[in-house]
């Protein structure tokens, strides 16, 4: 399609007025989620579309149960006019990850509001694969069960290079993974159920997740770090996910920006997460050893709780420890170098750290955005925003369900109408 | 638009007919120079328009001198069917260049063919920026006085942070220059003319012209890194620049890679291209001290041709110079911690060395090629081939009227007809 038309020619066939229909079908309801609910006059304003096509669009994602009609909540003067907004309660996806000491797994309604939420703490890096994957079906069944309809579809995030054409994990070291077919396992372990199971890297969904957080417009750049046991990276262009030729781009956690630095786990050394990912930080912390080395029976001694350890770790800070404040000032000094080089390469709009350096930030937000305006090379950072995630260890899985909605909203023919018999397979 | 119909609704104005039509005559001359002459029948195979409306669209790149017919060249059984294939002998476009010790001026016809192209040695870095630009003016006005008619455009290409927007050049450090207004320099210089005089970073329009000069599929992902005094990056993601959120991205040369590493001329340290420009070397090699030490007269003494000094110095490595060889392994060394940290990031299909880069290749072409294979994170270096210009130093003005050009492949419409009288202004 690189070089073809784009747009239907004078005369075209039924297929065009099919594809002009849904892709007109797609503008409305992206309208809505994006600028809130209006009526079908403004609609039609704004989308440059006529008002009796607005009116026979609408009509259609109200039978797809995909919007609904409402007075309008301003007081003006004259008739108030039928305002269209978003409904979609019915329909659902499914944000799942695995990642080192937890599994996660969230579910929102085309609205974007919280279903259901589930976490538990697990060692998943002492764990089989098999093992992880057959407690992440688990998860997931109780929280469709809470449901109680497909979902649109399910993302599964996990910290490392992933291969979304084929499924499989390539190589998630801080897990331990190397070439694990994780779509084909839980299709498998869920009974092959109709709707798609996709796999996606845990920063890159979080990052899709940072860009509606930060207040960024669709098509803007961002870079989310987010630390965990290592770092992970997402990177925003114009709206997209940066992924290279074959998929493993955004790898920022290897860079290698420290010569000499301690041995990554992937092997290699100067890496930038074995400088500043959440294993660097615990080692240096006596008392807060990484969890890698720890021996327990993981089903019986969960690990503790990220965030409890963090905290404990801040309580610290807070309170003056000297050891502890120079592990993090530490972290802080190459947090910084590797920032600046994504920074100087990128000029993004927003940079957000995410994960554990949020809950580090009182003790690295100034001297971060003192880097950035000092070093790198666009004058005061090239205008480059530093922000905090707000989304805690969520961003993943709230991404990851985002990704699964925007298929909808790129193509909502795929909710087929609500007063069709509702036999299961026909809600994806 | 980023919210509204890309295409025209069922029953849309009149407006929307000329804007698909303009649309398919860039379909169809756009076809022509990706793939190669062709009848009409395939054209309209292969763009999926059909053959009446591709008969029009012809006879009117006909009409605008775009494109010409002419017989096929393959002896078949049967009558040869028209060939069309791509014209514009009379459509020029200007790619010029500043940059350390040089002038350039390049001008291609519509089929990517070259016109003519200057270029001269000018110690630019030591001049004042209206000096050279009154310089440039003057190669301009040269190089357009043979080729008689008025280009489509003027590309300029400047080694530094540019605003395109408002054509000034914000930072060159190796040349000096802040907040430089390029292009109203140049409009006032040239008497205002009728063709849109335009301003980007030298490395990005290189960048450009790499795609096409290494086959790379248009909406490819590529990465040049192009050595001269300092170094410049030019990054290509899905066949579009990396511009971040101000025009600023893309300074792979001021990475922070080397810590402790010398002072840039950006003022900072630890900058790659302090430890991998062609000053680093130079002032690494006896007798070949940086441009910028000199203190010649740039009008009676121009610098010697850079190709010169560096088959000079290509000629001391081949014969086994120590003191060369180590220059070289020194720039080589932190030329792959570099190309590592970008190839990590951005996973491209190709990442092209150019500059002096390509010069150098004998010495530098496997060491870099191991390194990325081996520090990588992705296995295989993530399956990034690596290669050196072709382009030589032309690649800058090559890619800036290759730019120009693409505004006629992206609307035909601006070329007015042939038939018409051909009163200057009206042919741009």
């Amino acid at each position: 399609m690189r070089n073809g038309p784009t747009r239907p020619r004078a005369g075209g066939s039924t297929a065009d007025h099919v594809t002009v229909r849904r892709h007109n079908l797609s503008v409305v309801l992206s309208h809505l989620r994006d600028h809130g609910p209006r009526s079908r006059a403004r609609l039609a304003e704004e989308t440059g579309l006529n008002k009796t096509t607005v009116s026979s669009l609408v009509a259609e994602l109200v039978d797809r149960g995909l919007v609904g009609e409402g007075e309008t909540e301003r007081a003006t003067v004259g008739r108030p006019g039928q305002i269209i907004r978003l409904d979609g309660e019915h329909v659902v996806a499914v944000g799942a990850e695995v990642n080192v000491g937890y599994l996660s797994v969230l579910v929102l309604n085309l609205r974007g509001q919280v279903v259901t939420r589930q976490r538990i703490a697990l060692d998943t890096a002492a764990m089989d694969p098999a093992l992880v994957l057959s407690r992440l079906a688990r998860l997931l069944d109780t929280a469709l069960l809470g449901v109680g309809v497909h979902p649109v579809g399910v993302a599964i995030a996990v910290p490392g290079l992933v291969e979304a054409d084929t499924g499989v994990v390539r190589a998630a070291p801080n897990l331990g993974w190397t070439d694990v077919p994780v779509v084909a396992e839980i299709n498998r372990l869920l009974g092959e159920p109709p709707y798609p199971v996709l796999l996606d890297n845990e920063a890159n969904l979080a990052a899709l997740a940072e860009v509606e957080a930060q207040g960024l417009d669709r098509d803007g750049d961002l870079i989310l770090v987010t630390g965990a046991a290592g770092i992970g990276s997402g990177i925003v262009v114009g709206g997209r996910l940066l992924r290279g030729a074959r998929g493993f781009a955004g790898e920022a956690g290897h860079m290698r920006v420290r010569e000499g630095g301690p041995q990554c786990a992937c092997g290699h050394t100067g890496c930038w997460e074995a400088a500043v990912g959440l294993n660097a930080l615990l080692a240096a912390v006596p008392g807060h050893e990484p969890p890698h080395t720890s021996a327990h029976d993981p089903e019986q001694d969960p690990l503790p709780d990220l965030e409890r350890r963090l905290a404990e770790i801040g309580d610290r800070a807070a309170a003056g420890d000297a050891r502890v404040l120079d592990a993090i000032a530490e972290v802080d000094r190459w947090l910084s170098v590797g920032a600046g080089i994504l920074v100087t390469v990128f000029n993004p709009h927003v940079l957000v750290l995410g994960g554990y350096f949020a809950a580090l930030r009182p003790w690295i937000a100034g001297s971060l955005r003192d880097e950035l305006r000092g070093h790198v090379f666009a004058r005061d950072g090239g205008g480059t925003r530093v922000a905090f995630s707000p989304l805690g260890f969520s961003g993943s899985v709230r991404g990851g369900a985002s990704q699964v909605l925007d298929r909808v909203f790129r193509d909502p023919v795929l909710v087929e109408p609500v007063d069709k018999p509702l036999a299961q397979e026909e809600t994806v």
